[in-house]
């Protein structure tokens, strides 16, 4: 059972309580009675059995009391996440790199509201993530909700410029999404995404584009091909060769159960389109087809054809060594029209690190003018949870270069000037709190400041101070005019 | 009357019906039945006058189907903003150097969720603000909002690791925050704020610390102090000092009016305290402190000395150039509890800059352990106002420093290749449509690339490729070495 350390605040008086329980021999420790209490908070479980009967009512307003404080501590809302300074930096880090690496490939980035009219998030119809759309209280007619993803509000900005703006449009960002599940592990409420998108261009050079930034974002924060690779696939070639095996109005079905087939068994497979009345022979096919080598494929459906030729040219353009062509992946029903891909870590472990492809059909959902379209998203969760197996998250960053320690209150003021004039180039941190020497050593170490400058009376009447380096221990004096870089 | 260009998208249909309403001379062109359309739209007036009553019904017809239209566009909602690259870059380099200025002064940044529990956000009670959080709609017993501050939530996550923290503790975040208000001009919904508290210290150094950060902030973006100033007030002074003067139970109505002395004539201030029952006597003593030298100042009260020695310590901490000790800051009545200040324009043309100061009964309001702590907040929108009317606003950076233009597709791939390898150090864009040249030129200049790389089979051949500076104009030849860096 893996236990995570909490801090909890109780009162003197609770904690007395707590030890009748210990000392009655209800719970082995104080720790075991707070923890119970918690179980039973969460789970609504009777008390625990042993108690004396005639103290059962004493033990129940006891424990009553903890429950009570132990809830009464604000906390996080399940599913949103606090950043402290270590993961911030950790944070901030990823960004940076997948930033620069997008502006280094030609992309700008952009930033939409959070909160959105709910019609323009509503738009996709049929969509999953509809379902899970916070909406805010109405004061007044508008209609509010937080953006559950960025495609709608991406592809709302786009056609309002859309007449304007030089095509290829080429927008990346990177910010937080908001989805309203009801609390289960690992669901998340509010994550970050790093969305692209390419606005305008039919050809595969952008989906081959959009797949060599995502594999290059990658590449980027440490990861190589032995840490993930691309699946890919194009809705146009899946279509038009299952509809020469099925009939039309079984097209959807099926995809959704080829979706699957990662993972549920060969049975299941056979069974559900069984299901769904296809044939053994048809299902032979199907999974013929699944199984085939690109080369080997030669479609006579011209659906087929267009999209055999646009994957094609998508692999001239794309690192081969992080691809593999994968028919059985189609990235749910929505709304894709041709290349789909996905990225995973090699041993599937985790969920999809991005996923994307083109949907032609996107901007007229939106009322835009129908314009191609191409993107991908990839979520900031699992990308972590990868790097952090690979040992490839950022060093966190949060010690300063300099703390300067002051001896006594004569010397305060011209210890604030050299802090003023360190910090032009480095980080500096200063005692605020008129502590003594030991103590601001400590703190020093705490915080991880990677020197320490005493400042002294004495010394300063040479024009001198003393340096620590804390990692080495070494000490030495300097004079005042070198350390003011 | 000044008007703003923004496009609007019209089906031919429409746009021939308004050229009906054109022709019936009811309108001079069709913009302007557009606007008028709109403007019925937002007021809900009559139709035009002028109509040929016969007509009217019919013209009624039109006029909805283009408002319709106009309406169904998605917007992005009242009070909130889109980011496009321009703004997004000029947003990311102004935060990027606010940033970088506060780690320079020791501060580390964090981040709190966007959602929180209601109950967190409406503790500071009797606030201004909780009247304008965003509450979203519940689903199961939770009841969550959208953070409308920092200071809810960074006391949160400052209390849970209260008890293992080193003090001080000095962080920061720039964020979103949430207010909702109905829609009104200028009033935002969704806005920037950058954040700083210094949790655990009472000491003066504090203070000082926190208003040379925010000094320093605005000087790392330009501004100095022919642009903004600094007023820096203590309540304890002035509470201290105002008691010796007013009734205990005055105390509050009496700050509060000082708080408006500065928006209104000193008719209406003697007024405002004759009404609450304040003497001419005492008005008159009111006025001679509010208008004292800090160094005249000689209280008996013990509060008053107290707040007098703390702001008298700070000021030998700061920048004197940007500092004006001004009585009647007060900056309103929530939870201030000792120095209080605000940045201001020097013209004081916008609302304030920046405004902070003490509050060592804030932790505890969040049921923390007592904690000393003092703080400020910046919004980024006035600070945006000022820095444009100063000239101050970082360039916008959104031009690739090659744009790669492709003969033909014989060198598609290799055009590729060429920049792949140049992305590894260089912004690049390539051809992503199959356009001729003169197009892919055009393109290039409206995107505001740098230069422009032609790859062509000739050149290649050469092991050479054509790079013509778009500002200078001028063309060369080169080895395909030379530019992969």
């Amino acid at each position: 059972m893996v236990m995570q350390t909490m801090q909890i605040r109780l009162t003197n008086g609770l904690i007395n309580e707590i030890k009748i329980l210990v000392d009655l021999g209800i719970y082995p420790n104080v720790s075991e009675a707070v923890r119970d209490s918690v179980r039973m908070l969460v789970t609504s479980k009777e008390t625990p059995k042993g108690i004396p009967p005639a103290r059962e009512e004493e033990i129940k307003t006891i424990q009553e009391k903890i429950q009570k404080e132990v809830k009464e501590q604000f906390q996080n809302p399940k599913g949103t996440e606090d950043y402290y300074p270590e993961e911030m930096s950790i944070r901030n880090k990823v960004f940076d790199v997948l930033r620069k690496n997008a502006l280094k490939f030609g992309f700008l980035e952009v930033d939409s509201p959070v909160i959105e009219d709910l019609d323009l998030l509503k738009a996709k119809q049929g969509d999953e993530i509809i379902k899970q759309i916070f909406i805010t209280e109405k004061k007044g007619d508008e209609e509010l909700a937080l953006r559950a993803e960025f495609t709608p509000s991406l592809a709302r900005m786009f056609i309002a410029k859309q007449k304007a703006i030089p095509k290829p449009v080429k927008w990346f960002c990177i910010n937080r999404v908001f989805r309203y599940e009801k609390p289960q592990a690992g669901r998340q409420r509010e994550f970050f995404q790093f969305n692209v998108e390419i606005y305008g261009c039919s050809k595969p050079e952008a989906d081959a584009e959009i797949i060599n930034l995502s594999i290059e974002s990658l590449k980027s924060l440490g990861l190589n091909e032995k840490d993930f690779f691309v699946k890919i696939n194009n809705r146009k070639l899946i279509q038009g060769l299952l509809s020469e095996i099925v009939e039309e109005k079984q097209l959807e079905d099926v995809m959704r159960i080829i979706d699957k087939r990662k993972k549920i068994s060969e049975d299941e497979f056979n069974s559900e389109l069984e299901k769904i009345d296809i044939t053994l022979d048809q299902i032979k096919k199907i999974k013929i087809f699944l199984d085939s080598k690109i080369n080997n494929l030669n479609p006579k459906n011209e659906l087929a054809k267009q999209g055999l030729k646009e994957l094609k040219e998508i692999l001239k353009l794309v690192d081969k060594k992080f691809i593999k062509v994968d028919f059985s992946v189609v990235r749910g029903l929505a709304y894709y029209t041709g290349t789909v891909f996905e990225i995973s870590d090699t041993k599937e472990k985790f969920r999809s690190i991005a996923g994307g492809g083109r949907y032609d059909n996107m901007i007229e959902l939106f009322k835009g003018d129908k314009t191609p379209s191409t993107g991908f998203g990839m979520g900031y969760s699992t990308l972590r949870l990868l790097l952090k197996e690979k040992g490839l998250l950022p060093k966190e960053d949060i010690g300063v270069d300099y703390y300067i320690a002051i001896v006594n209150k004569d010397v305060k003021e011209k210890a604030f000037e050299i802090a003023f004039n360190l910090r032009k180039k480095y980080r500096v941190d200063i005692d605020l709190m008129q502590r003594n020497l030991g103590n601001q050593f400590d703190y020093a170490n705490k915080i991880k400041a990677k020197n320490v400058i005493v400042i002294g009376p004495d010394e300063l009447k040479k024009g001198k101070i003393k340096i620590k380096n804390m990692k080495s221990g070494k000490e030495a004096e300097k004079a005042i005019e070198d350390i003011n870089v």
